[in-house]
């Protein structure tokens, strides 16, 4: 486990971020950018309240991870994921891949944390 | 990993549910009550913003896992814990075990979860 996020706006939804050992070595080494090998998994659920825990607690409590979204990789293969920073993205709906178009779109926006080897998600120590 | 939750009100904390084997396996075929053996740990970090992804967005795109606030365990041993459901209950602060009185709220609040086992986390799919 990396992390877990809930990114609000048009994706309001609930995710956990999964490395592999590599990855997981990295971020508690701090090393960047991430070696060859490095493998990060997301995993999305809707976002919203939970009803019956709120019920128990007579109030708004809880918060939890509904209905599956998708799940997304990146892998690190400097050479072979040359142009797109080193980083190979897939996107699995329902067990299926994704098309082309949506695999289009990762870079665009993960080249915005460039700063961080285009990966947004820092460690929750 | 079984869930991850957002813990509005005076929690207002960020956390992950992760089991043993033997809970995942349950979780997955349904079986209730959690047999001997189950083991959920349950990690808490402050929510927060991410201020830098979201001056990346320009919005308020991004709520991630901050500081560490605590690690919570239960323990299933249906005849060393029948006082309190066959459950037994553990917080660390810091690595270090929480004092009694901090155990004795636990069972408290988790009666309120009777119905499913004393255990208010579901699993995501």
């Amino acid at each position: 486990l990396i992390s877990i996020a809930h990114e609000a706006g048009d994706l309001n939804d609930f995710r956990a971020i999964l490395g592999n050992d590599i990855a997981i070595k990295a971020y508690r080494e701090g090393e960047q950018p991430f070696p060859d090998g490095t493998i990060i998994a997301r995993l999305a659920w809707s976002y919203g309240p939970s009803e019956e825990n709120n019920k128990v607690f007579g109030r708004e409590q809880s918060f939890v991870a509904g209905a599956p979204i998708n799940i997304q990789f990146i892998v690190k293969d400097s050479r072979k994921y040359a142009a797109t920073g080193g980083w190979g993205y897939a996107q699995f709906n329902d067990g299926k891949p994704a098309d082309e178009v949506v695999h289009k779109t990762c870079f665009a926006c993960h080249q915005s944390a460039k700063a961080r080897d285009f990966v947004f998600t820092r460690y929750a120590p």
